[in-house]
Parts: structure tokens; C-alpha cells; sequence
């Protein structure tokens, strides 16, 4: 089959309505995209196989944050300070451009240039496409701004990605699921970014949909309990070094180092199958780890699960170990408990070590004061003596203690467990990318033209195209009812009485639909319809009576439990 | 049972996991709430029963567009130049009201005020509760304006409801559903409106759930082919006259005009039909129809379903006429063409008014721009003749001629149909004031102070509790077997091993959890279990290998078809 382009799948998306350019009929906006009607469905199926996987399956809990939320959160998100790209306009036409993609061609790799460094660059080489001089290099924050409120309100933005929404509520979840560790919650729901000049089609959106999973882990502690039945399987990888690809095993990698324990191997298994059943070829599929100058600098691993379409290898899904990061940014900034209680096997007998007031030195030195001083020191932890010396308020003014009034003394305790800030392993899912490249790779055409998207029956938007051969004679009747009875399963249906069959095949096999169902005049006599296969054109006779049967069986799913 | 009150019912949501506040380790935000597990899962399920009776039976198709909105789309809606609440600050300490609400108490009915009106009133007799000065009465817009882009950007907007991503659409659905009137599309998404001080939990949000449906009709032609099964239903309405609640049919109501036509009582039976199916008593609904000063002026009849909940009748779904407004406004801004081709059964021989050039007069008097002029006068409508005069354009020039060189004819054509701007009826429904009333509704407790979540089973977040009775002998194998075989089918479980079986009971009569399956020594003689109803607290034997079905019988739902 000859190469597809991305200008071909996205005219047949436009034609059969999977997705629109938004806001057309005001002449569109860059990034913007809507999900017409097949879209939308697909989008919902492949939303269900995935909760499928991560609610019935793996038993993590699902929550539906906001898109608008405070500058707080963002802050410690470490969004404000650090989620921006470099922008360039044109002084005479205002267009504005991302200073690093302008830079191409003029520099091997100018993501690793520097603010004034890019600037010297483009000024020294570069113009407008529109021949105007170009303004100077700004960085530019991609998150979208807001505010909250009425008057100079709240400043608010929209979140630029779902997993904040899940760690701001880690209590309650951590509570909902019995202040046990590991525990994992989902969430699908738009991130947002304010890409400067956003290309690629829906490849790159202002507006996305992510599926994100956040699972909750014991820091010292991630093996995983299901990892034995996927150790032995297969798996393409690019690790970080060398960037040869290896084909491997999740058990091999892990134990070789290369994928950094167990619980990250087991959702790189995850993931694979879920995208593979949802329609990603798995012969253009692999998992490149992320290079040491690309990972986020509080990451221990991370890979990207990439598919090659036609823009190349393209993420569509990240895996990473975010360590405590996220937490402990959001214990540091909201002051919450964000911790886990990690409850020993029996008490344990703990030595540590605490600061206690010399109550003899601090009486006469301190007369009525001494007593709060007192309280002070109890509360004090020793990390807070530096150079012999700890400093306590005294009538609003900070005093420094030397060991005259204190002494750092060790004692014994029985405590029952410890608190621990979980570790967190996230995969996180573009839907868009994904959905996309599920199309491009069930595109097919043949040389006359003739286009049929080979959608896996699971996630395609209409399960059964069903056709009377006329309608008259009572054959239409018979194929209503047939209709009726599919829907009633809460399978999707497009009943089509116009035209050939051939045209009405067409029009299915363009839509993705995997079968069609013909009632003839043999139905009338004998009661039995035939289906017709999407991919191998196989027609098959089958009772009218068993047509539900014979697609709710094609459409089952096992959990890999 | 007692009034509830819904401080009662947001204690359960939040301690159950239904809904949290939103952002509260930051102090939380007013209008702001996230879904938790259960919420999650409920809301979920009140989604898939609407597309259930809007996709699979009524046969709309479903969009899903951007929250992000460009300004000239709401400057079209309307909703850039008139969605404002007055608001005013207190010059002390900054906090803001809404006008009308800090003059309850000063004037009948301070809604239908002028703000000079109101900022008079409230100058004379209120002053904050800090006892602050009050500033001036400011209208306030309530979308959430950000910028798309770098620099100055596009002003943007986020969408206050989701029906205008539909409109916008409207050419690309109306080709997807084969240029055929009548056709529905539904849209489930966020809605955001920047409320300037919001009470009343989650029925006033500033991040909301919308589930809107779009039927473009026939202006002509508001029957609707299936009102005949539905026509006899009894229903409880609040006309506009009167404001008396009467009891009669939405056929009696359609033939003596108080609902304006079958296609509307059609779907005000339909959301009848749901909100019952997904909790709301039906002896706490009604419908009111809008006041006439109430009523938007471009729609010609509006009804909302109204549940009686502690805030008192509360609309959940509005059902509204919108005539051609929404269609003829996105026509007037964007210049597209958002009409129908209505055919007729066959040509018509049409007689109309043209504009005819005449040549003999043109060619002497403009020599070589008579061409262009006569191609001019031919391509306009006769509505373009003022005062017996036209206007063409003459190298660039405005030139008005007379009746000298044209004249305005009759002719016969034969033709095929005629445009038509298609109208709109809209049953628009709050999703979160839904789920918040099948919870209110669903809520009972005993006087010991036990709880009860009487949710229908089909929207219940958990469908099965399933227990071992102890996690020993084999009971715990054959309760995780059970588990798996109801996850399988994609019913929602909760296994639960810990603490007495009556307080795992609890655990899911609070949660709504309609069956509960008890796996015991018996099982282990006789393989059966305990099937325990939620609601009756009665316990049956049944095989455990009947469980799925007993299950799944109970959670069919028959289209109504």
C-alpha cells in the first residue's frame, strides 16, 4: 500500500465526520479542532476500552476535575515559573512564530539555545516571510490565562494538563481508597495550551483531550503484584543510550536496568495493548526512553510510547516516574499532609533523636517566658540545630539558644508505621494523537480510489450498516426491526435504504463500519441475512435471529485478569 | 421521612466520594467542585442513559467541540453584548455581590430594576457587611475572557453553553445527515459561566456539565411522526397564565396551545422519561413554562422541568422554541449559508419578480462598462430597486440609474424547492443539578441515622458489593471468580473483605450500591449466594453461576421504540 499523506486522512475525517476544523464558517483558529459525529463516537470508544482497562481491570478510581482553576496550583505545579516557549513577531505584519522553529536550519539544535542567544541568531539571519524585521525574543507562558471572578477577580488559568486536578485532591482520594498505597486514579478531560503557532494538525491542539492515569506507589516499593504474567513478553524499546532499538522483554529490560522497576514495565505492557486494541499497528509502535537532557529533572524514568504516522515517530503516550515530586510541591505550597501512613508489620522500637529543654538553665534566665520557651524546644525538630544554636521566639523577638538550654538526646519509641510522601508513576494519554493515528493506520486505499478505514470493531462508530435490498415487499420491515434489536444492545447502527449496495458498502467501509447486514428477498423466504466483512469483503449467510448474537460476540473483550 | 437539607447531602457527597470542593488544600474556590469516584461513575452512567434515549433511540448524531470560543462567535450569539449580572464591590473590603441580590428586601422584585435603579436603592439603604461603602453598580460579564495566541493575541472566550458549537457546525451536520430535515445533534461538555458570587453548592457553578440537544426542523412543519405514542401521558404543568399547577395530557395540552407544537411535547415527554430513569421522583417534577417577560424574544415557547429539591423547584432541563435565531445570527456574521433545501414532491412552476437590464439604453450611454452593468443588474434581487432607482458600480463609482435601463419583469420558472432558515427546538439540561437531584431524591435516612442511597440501579456508580463472608476455606477464590465474571460484562464492583457483613452492608447502602453478593460456607457445599437488595433489605439464594444475569436483567432499560 502506497504512503498516505496527513492532508488525505484529514479530508476523509471532514468528508465523513470524524473531525471539522472549528469555527469554519469564521474562518477557523489555528489548533482548534471539533469531533463531528463519527469522531465522536470513535473518541468515546476508545475512552471505554481505556476505562475498561484501568477501572474494571487494573481497579483504579476515576475523578472529573475542573478546567479553570487558581494560580496557587499552578504555581507549585511549577506551571507559571516554567511553561513557556519562546515567541518572535513580525515588527510590520504581527505574525508571530516559535523563535526555535524559525531557527531551523540556521543553528543543528536550536532548542538548546538560550533567550538572547536565539535572538542574536534570527537578527543576525532571519526575516519575515513577509520580508518585515523581526521584534525581539519573548517568552511566552502557554498556559491560558483568566480570571476568576467579578473587579480584578482571581487571576485563574486553564489547566494545561489533568493530572494537577487528581494530585490536589490526593487526600481524599488516598482516604476513599482506605489509606492503602498502591492506589490509582484516572482522569479524562482537556488540557489546554496557548501554543504560539500551533501546525500539524490535531497532532498539536490549544485545546486537547488527555487520559491520564496517576498511580500512587510505596517509594521503596514498586514491585508490581501482576507484573509476572507480562515479564515474558515482547517489547520494542529505544533506551536513552546508544539509540539503537532492541527488541527485548519487559522482565530482560528490567532486570538489565534499562526500564527503571517493575510497576513502570507493567503499564508500558498496559499501554501497549490498549493502543494496539484500540488500532495502533503494532508494527509501528515502539517505547523510546526519554534522554537524560529531556527528562523532567525530577523524573527517574520516563518513556514515550510512539507511533509513526505521517508526521513521524509521534508520542502518544508518556510513562514516567515522577517520583514525589508532585506532592511534595503541593505539601510545600498548601501546607496539606499530603503522606501516606505506612503501617509497620507489628510495632517497631524506633530510636531517634530530640531537642529538650534544660528547664533548670531556662527558669532563671527566662523567669515568666520559660514555660513557652519550654514548648517550643518539645516542638522542635533537630534538623532545626544549626552551629550548636536554635532559635525561638521570645516576646516576638527570635532569640538563639546555645546547649546551656537544651541538649539533643536520644530516646526510644514504639511507633506503628511512618508517614511517606507516595511516589507516583503516570501514564498519560493524548487522546487526539492517539485517535488520529488510529485512522491513519486503518486507512487504506486502493488504486482506484477507493478509501476503507479498517477500524478495530471495538472503537469503530458504527458497528453494522443494515440495509433492506429495497424497501418494499417487507423487506424494510424486517431490516428495522433488525436495527431495533441491534440498538437495543446499545450497538450503533446506520440503517441505509438509498442508493446500490455497493454504494452502501462504500459509504461503510468509509465510515469504518466492520459489517453490513443485506436482508434480500431469500430473508422473506428463509429468514436468514447476509453479513458482509469489512476487511475481506466475505459474505456469510446468518438467521436474522442470530445477528445480535453474532456481533455482541465479536465485540467481547476479555480483561486480562 | 424528614426534610433533608443539603448541607446533608454535600457531607455524604463529599465523605462518600461523590463530589469534593474543588482546590480546597488552597482554600478552595466558590462555584468550583470536582467529582469524585462515585460522582464520576455516577455521572458517567446519567451520560450513557441520555445518549442511550437521545443517540440510540431518537437518532441524533453527537458532536463534541471546543470549550475555547473566538469573540466573533458569542458577538453572534449575543452573548458578548448582553450575558451580564450587575455586580457591585464594597470600596472596604473588596468583596462583590450581586446588585440584585444585596436588594432582596428593598424592592419587590429588584431583578426587573435599571442599574441606576438599583444603584440608587442600594446606595440609600445598604452598605456591606463590613460595613463598608458601597461602590458603583458595574455591569459584569459573566464568560471567562482569555486571549488565544502570543502576544496580543485573538480575545477569546469560554463558551457559556455548548449549544454554539453545534450552530457553527450547522453545514457540516446538516451534509452529514444526508441534507434532510428533520435532524437532531446532542453535545455532552462544559459550560462556564464567572458567576460574581455563587451559593447553592453545585447548582450554581462556575464550571458546569451540560448535556444540550440541537433538533433542526422544518419551520413549517413541527409535527412530529411519534408524538402519537406519547400524546395520552398525563403530565404536571405550570402554564404561563395563571400559575396554576394543572394535571392533564401533552396531547390535551398541544390541541388547547398551552405547548406550542408536538415536536416540543415530544421531547418535554422524552426528558420526562429520562429524569425519571435516572432518579428524580416523578411527584417532585413538573414543568413550568416561561413567564413571557421571562422567555428569551427570540423564543416562541419555553418550558423548564423543574425538580423540588431543599433550594426549593429548581430547573433541570429547559426545553425551548428558539425559532430561527440562532441559525440567522451566525448567517448575519459570518456570511455563510445555514440554510435547508426543502424539496418539493415535485418542480413547481414559481412565478417571481427579476430586474432586466436594458441593453438598448446601457450600451449607448456607459460604452464598453454596459457588459459589466448588465451582468450587475442581473445578478440582483428586486429588493435592491428603491424609490425606482438602483445602484451599480462604475469603475469604482456608485451610480444610481432609473427605470431608463432596466425594468423589473415577471417570469415562470420551474423549481425544485426553496431555501429555508431550519428552526430550533432545544432541550438544554444541566447535568450537575441533575445528579445533584437523584442524589437529594435517593437520600433516606433512618432515625438512627443510617443512610441510604436509593439511586437507580442503571445509574448507581457500584452495581454489586461482593463479600466473602470470611477470607479463608476457599470463600475469598470463589468471591474474587464473581468479582471478575461481573467486571467482565463491565459492571462496576466493590470487593470488600474487611469488618462485619453488616457494616460492608452500610458501606454500600451509603454508596448506592443496589445488590450486594455474600459468598459462604454454603457456597462452598451447595454453590449458591446471598443476593441482598438495597432497598427492601431482602436476601435471596442464587446460584452463584446466575449472578451476571440476575444482574444484568435487572440493569436492561427497553428503548422506547
Amino acid at each position: 500500500m502506497r504512503e498516505i499523506s496527513s492532508g488525505e486522512v484529514l479530508s476523509l475525517c471532514k468528508r465523513r465526520g470524524f473531525i471539522y476544523p472549528a469555527y469554519e464558517i469564521y474562518g477557523g483558529i489555528a489548533g482548534l479542532y471539533d469531533y463531528g459525529p463519527l469522531g465522536t463516537a470513535l473518541k468515546s470508544n476508545i475512552i471505554e476500552l481505556w476505562r475498561r482497562i484501568y477501572a474494571l481491570q487494573e481497579g483504579f478510581v476515576e475523578i472529573d476535575g475542573d478546567n479553570v482553576g487558581p494560580e496557587a496550583v499552578f504555581k507549585a505545579s511549577g506551571h507559571v515559573d516554567s511553561f513557556a516557549d519562546l515567541s518572535v513577531t513580525c515588527k510590520a505584519c504581527g505574525e508571530s512564530f516559535r523563535a526555535d522553529h524559525l531557527a531551523r536550519g540556521l543553528h543543528p539544535n536550536p532548542d538548546s539555545l538560550t533567550r538572547e542567544e536565539l535572538q542574536k541568531l534570527l537578527r543576525d539571519n532571519n526575516r519575515c516571510q513577509c520580508n518585515g524585521e523581526l521584534a525581539d525574543v519573548e517568552e511566552f507562558n502557554l498556559m491560558f490565562k483568566t480570571k476568576i471572578g467579578p473587579g480584578n477577580g482571581r487571576t485563574g488559568y486553564l489547566r494545561p494538563e489533568t493530572a494537577q486536578s487528581i494530585f490536589v485532591n490526593y487526600t481524599n482520594l488516598y482516604r476513599h481508597c482506605r489509606e492503602r498505597l498502591p492506589f490509582g486514579c484516572i482522569q479524562v478531560g482537556r488540557g489546554f495550551r496557548n501554543e504560539i503557532s500551533p501546525r500539524q494538525g490535531v497532532i498539536r491542539l490549544r485545546e486537547f483531550n488527555m487520559m491520564e492515569a496517576e498511580l500512587f506507589v510505596d517509594p521503596e516499593d514498586k514491585t508490581w503484584p501482576r507484573y509476572a504474567i507480562i515479564k515474558d513478553n515482547k517489547v520494542r524499546l529505544v533506551p536513552n543510550e546508544g539509540e539503537q532499538e532492541v527488541e527485548t522483554t519487559y522482565g530482560e529490560a528490567v532486570e538489565r536496568g534499562i526500564i527503571g522497576n517493575q510497576t513502570l514495565a507493567y503499564f508500558m505492557w498496559v499501554t501497549y495493548d490498549f493502543l494496539t486494541s484500540a488500532g495502533i499497528d503494532p508494527a509501528r509502535l515502539r517505547f523510546r526512553q526519554h534522554l537524560k537532557t529531556e527528562m523532567a529533572h525530577y523524573a527517574s524514568d520516563c518513556w514515550d510510547a510512539e507511533a509513526l504516522i505521517s508526521f513521524g515517530w509521534t508520542e502518544m503516550v508518556g510513562i514516567a516516574d515522577r517520583g514525589c515530586w508532585d506532592l511534595s510541591r503541593h505539601m510545600e505550597h498548601s501546607k496539606a499532609d499530603l503522606t501516606a501512613f505506612k503501617r509497620f508489620e507489628g510495632p517497631k522500637d524506633v530510636e531517634r533523636e530530640v531537642v529538650r529543654p534544660k528547664f533548670g538553665a531556662l527558669g532563671p534566665k527566662f523567669k515568666g517566658a520559660a514555660g513557652d520557651i519550654k514548648k517550643q524546644l518539645e516542638a522542635m525538630d533537630v534538623s532545626a540545630v544549626h552551629d550548636g544554636l536554635v532559635t525561638v521566639v521570645v516576646e516576638g523577638q527570635n532569640v538563639n539558644l546555645d546547649s546551656t538550654y537544651y541538649e539533643v538526646a536520644r530516646v526510644k519509641e514504639k511507633v506503628n508505621g511512618v508517614k511517606v510522601v507516595p511516589h507516583v508513576i503516570e501514564p498519560s494519554h493524548g487522546l487526539d494523537r492517539i485517535l488520529y493515528s488510529c485512522l491513519e493506520h486503518a486507512y487504506g486505499e486502493k488504486e482506484d480510489g477507493y478509501v476503507t478505514l479498517s477500524l478495530r470493531p471495538l472503537v469503530a462508530p458504527i458497528k453494522v450498516g443494515v440495509f433492506p435490498l429495497m424497501s418494499k415487499d417487507g423487506m424494510e420491515e424486517v431490516a428495522r426491526a433488525l436495527d431495533i434489536a441491534l440498538r437495543e444492545e446499545g450497538i450503533a447502527t446506520y440503517y441505509d435504504d438509498s442508493g446500490s449496495i455497493g454504494r452502501r458498502y462504500a459509504r461503510m467501509d468509509e465510515a469504518g463500519t466492520p459489517w453490513c447486514v443485506t436482508v434480500d428477498y431469500d430473508t422473506l423466504d428463509k429468514g436468514d441475512v447476509t453479513i458482509r466483512d469489512r476487511d475481506t469483503a466475505e459474505q456469510v449467510r446468518v438467521s436474522a435471529d442470530d445477528v445480535v448474537a453474532f456481533v455482541k460476540e465479536r465485540l467481547r473483550r476479555k480483561l486480562s485478569l
